[in-house]
């Protein structure tokens, strides 16, 4: 089935993807990869290092003038700073005699936890593996997803609600946050909000602090019966919870209001069902505080989940910690940084969902062309307009 | 790799679970075993039906006098209904000739979409996956991973927060917490709140509605080293989340304080690194915000991670639906239930944590027997104890 | 995905299988199950064991009123001799004091390198599982597969050529020889080479000895397109080859006639490819001697590999051993066994075949419902029957 | 566990290779990776296409100052006639108005199924990704095993045993065999038979004919306890049989004598277990016939399997075939090809061998450094030395 592999380190040669599970004969669209690459690095709250990054991704395999091959997808993120890193980083040779090791662990990193793993005499090590880079990655092979639920009218959005203590207000609908979030620094859909959100930045820059904040995450045009309720690892919630967790610094999902929802009765919760006159499916919901997936199956209702993240953990002002060669207490060593990467990792969270969407769409309608996908995915179509149970 | 596989329907013969991966040797524990399966019944805010449930396990394979053979596990949890049920969930024959599908879908559960998925004329062969009851299954494997995990000193453990508005106080440490929970109809550490909380069962049943909440998990004496920052879908918050996401009526998962840390600085969210005098690993932190996970990787201190439960959909006062044979408006079907299962689903809940945590321990350690596991365990610990970076 | 899953000693409860992943609403013929269970038993060269096991299937889950439910199906196949064997094998409670451990490996069996790799204090626990007992869960899980197949008109057959230095002439076509050869007490297609089959086994029979052998195994009306030849691991040869010499005692594989077209030239070896008046395909072979796939592929013609099967190595006239407590040399213990089980691994071959052929299916066909797999198969009929490349 | 992925057509940019699972801290021998890729290469039989492949490997991600990071490992294989094949194998762009899809399918090859499977309207669209090249990329892939397998004492080799009708003599013993067969042009042990091959593929490649011929690949040193019998895909034949059979042109794999066997009677084949006066293991065999593996499980024995391979499909004398296009008559055309691969193949064989041994031993060693694989594997052979049943 649909599955990809990054290998790569933040500043070796570059970020490696292999994508399998596409079908044959997908259209890709360059301008879209290219434009998601983009939008994941130019953001308000971005330090130097952002700009400095090059995301073209080459092509070295499973397509072919711009159709995919049905064969493993390879692409490459290069690392344009990598003259700069060839002797730190060079895959052999010896570690120049200059070179000294990283030996403090930065907090909120996987610096620690990640050296006594793999037994590292040097941190770098896990910096260059845990590092955000390799969502970049993650970033392609979700817009190759994003590339198949096209035709399939999936289309994946998102916005910015929250950055530190400020907090967009409740906005008009899911459409138009994620259309108003595209075009602002922060990647929030409220004026007002947006410019607290900034000022909050640069208070944060300023002190050598940082910020964290939640952002949504929405699939539109799901088509009910994606997931499964007869296995837990194949249910749509188990899927999206972990892909969106395994982003780097996320540490809250909910789908729908479900925290909100867990301090409210059955009878405020739940999305009564009722008749549509929409030609695509008979039955709707008057709400949908579920986010769109009822017993971990989607309900043909907008998919959409809430994240939240915490602040970046490298500091200007520094944090506490100690060198692991003697003990000794030490300030945890400043890499260069940014503010926030709330607007970032939303484009990241986006790509992520786009990929278990169109993992559960492959096994939903299969096919080793996008002929045959095409044809089960409108037979599908067909049923659910005439949906009736017999 | 440790990985287990349930089957079974509610109302049918019984669930049946095998679980492959634990090394041979191991001694099980049936009281362990029994205990667990007996407190995800008795709960306040359980209706008639869990009474009735018969939760004895029965091993079918994979053990031999109280050891595990290394071989695959499976046990058998019978329905003690079974008889009543027999003629409408016979593998065999057909359907009764008084039998009358269920046809209209309860909001909140998978009966619709699930409906629409399998192309079913039966809401019924949803209902009976889709079930709660399937849980006991994960409750099974969850206690052998207990098992496994109770020789590497790692406990599981958890407490229920809040059940509707109720919330329950800052109460003490994490330990005493878990060890309280244990012995309150609630679940919960914190007496007053208990109170509270079954004052606000019975006025929620009373009204023929039903409560949610929120509950912790946790797993004291994790080592730091499980999971791994170099895959994403290896991740140990990738795994935890989805897992617990997995369970019924779960809609949002946080790894330590992740939404209210995404409001905060960083300076005021992350665990600094200090000496410690502990005999078990030079390191420690002065708090412990980021749920004991770095990076994705275990980093010695206590994992931890809230759940939101959603109220439970089946109300007695009814739901709007439609009946899916003709359309028409209908009251969603009341299956007997319960008014509050916050309490219940935290015992499946330690269950999927103690699994995801035995299977990253598998990684770790590996072995075939647990006499090779138990002296990698040790061989680790020394490591651990003396750890300097070299 | 496809997948099954068993558990079960020799002498325990029995073998438990779970079965995930064939779609709803598949109809579940009973009688191929209990004739299938029923073939794997009484053949020429069993010995008494056989003829005591019991090999009816109580299915546990995933099916109601002879249909598939979509839900993981389960199924127990019970040992009927488990009361005498309660003791020696119950999951709980101690080894009767008069409790004797198997310490003597069997040469031909994993005795030895099983008991070293678990660390067993007791050959019985490899004996228990290495049986080939658990075979009768994988014919369950291959009569599954069966079932799947055959509105698919797909149709597994298969024969045995030799039995130790006996060999079949070279008969008729396929489907005759398949026929035939579920009639023959040693299921070949050749009366007088059954004859001097059975003559042989009487022989080895009388000195104490045992026989192995080659059989052919047949997928007829596979359609062209299973498998892969993109990726390594899921070409059809690579899936079948491991899941027939993963049967116990095979030791060969060939797809088509492998190993004599070795030592062919090119142009005698490769079957040309010519046109059809078939209405199912337009083109055809006239000749199938690389067994119907090509470059991993699945290309149209009957698939069929043969399997080489070694002597049965428990013999009654003993093999040279160990003890391995005390390191003394002993003669290998002798436990009830057979002559030869040909015959018998033909049937488990089948399933197998059947199996991987049912997962090729899945994936080219997929759908949650039969109706759903039935479509694709009919619109797939159709575009080979009138296929040309665009 | 360890696993890898290949991508890459065969005259696109390269051949791309992902490989997860490797511990940190392996040193890489790139002088062993340059002797394997050549040694793919330059072989009687080769045609002219073999001495322009360009096998350098690029390593883009997972080693630093040739160490292992415990990161996923990228390897990329140039292409070095890419500039010639830009226009034709353009990720993006347009086909060249000049271009002639290939639409008349090779006999032998992935071709006709494949085309038919994807959908495709050109058949180098198979061609490319069938290509014996992509086993460039799983020999990379084997020589990193091949380096994770030396400080296990574990040595892989091999030789070819039959090219056409010519068979090498009975030869010495195995690592003879296997060191002797490193130095003859047709990887062979026997200098009389090497003559004789090299007649023999004069003869057929005058005559514009092709051979395959059959090859034996070994793994020294492995220890008992590799694989498993408790479930099925887990054997180690299973493992091996299928990586075996998953290489282009192997239509059969023996482990052991497993035809040969299969004639014989069980007093005659099985290895009998005796006392060993080695300081490794107290056990042996006077004969290894079983090819070390027994009930799936290797026994401490050297890991030996026999390999079919097929003559070369592509043949200058052609094969009849169609144009499927039009449904005509037409001979397949002639790809530039070689008029024997097997002395190639076993190279490619020996690779996956590597792999799957190592795959086992990750299995059973575990360990995310080296240090950890190398401390539980002394640990397990001062076990196997002093092996009893206690």
């Amino acid at each position: 089935m649909l599955d990809f592999h990054t290998a790569g380190e933040s500043h070796g040669k570059g970020i490696i993807v292999v994508v399998n599970g596409l079908p044959a004969g997908l259209p890709i669209d360059f301008d879209m990869i290219a434009g998601e690459m983009t939008r994941r690095r130019n953001k308000a709250g971005s330090g130097p290092r952002m700009s400095m990054e090059g995301d073209e991704v080459e092509i070295l395999a499973g397509i072919r003038w711009a159709k995919t091959l049905g064969s493993p997808i390879a692409g490459l993120i290069r690392n344009r700073d990598y003259a700069n890193w060839q002797e730190v980083m060079n895959p052999q040779g010896k570690p120049p005699s200059t070179y000294e090791p990283v030996t403090v662990p930065r907090p909120g990193h996987a610096d620690l936890a990640g050296a006594v793993k793999y037994r590292y005499d040097d941190l770098r090590n896990v910096i260059e593996r845990a590092s955000a880079r390799e969502t970049a990655g993650r970033c392609f092979a979700g817009t190759l997803a994003r590339n198949f639920l096209a035709p399939l009218h999936i289309e994946i959005g998102g916005w910015v609600e929250s950055i530190g203590e400020v907090k967009a207000g409740s906005g008009e609908n899911f459409h138009e946050k994620s259309r108003r979030a595209r075009r602002s620094p922060v990647a929030t859909y409220d004026a007002e909000a947006e410019t607290k959100m900034l000022e909050a930045l640069e208070h944060a820059g300023r002190d050598g602090d940082t910020l964290g904040g939640t952002f949504v995450v929405v699939a539109f045009g799901v088509m009910p019966g994606l997931g499964t309720h007869v296995k837990w690892d194949e249910r749509l919630d188990t899927r999206i919870a972990g892909a969106l967790m395994g982003i780097p610094a996320i540490k809250g999902v909910e789908v729908g209001d479900g925290f909100a929802n867990s301090r409210k009765r059955g009878s405020e919760v739940h999305d009564e069902i009722i008749r549509s006159s929409s030609p695509s499916f008979p039955f709707t919901r008057r709400t949908n505080r579920c986010g769109g997936i009822e017993g971990g199956v989607s309900n043909g209702e907008t998919v959409w989940a809430r994240c939240a993240m915490k602040p970046i953990p490298t500091l200007l002002k520094g944090l506490q910690s100690v060198d692991l060669k003697n003990g000794e207490e030490k300030q945890a060593r400043y890499e260069r940084s940014d503010t926030c990467a709330v607007a970032r990792a939303l484009v990241v969270a986006e790509a992520m969902l786009a990929w278990e969407i169109a993992r559960a769409c492959r096994v939903k309608f299969s096919g080793d062309s996008m002929e045959e996908v095409l044809d089960r995915f409108k037979e599908y179509r067909s049923y659910l307009s005439n949906y009736r149970m017999l």
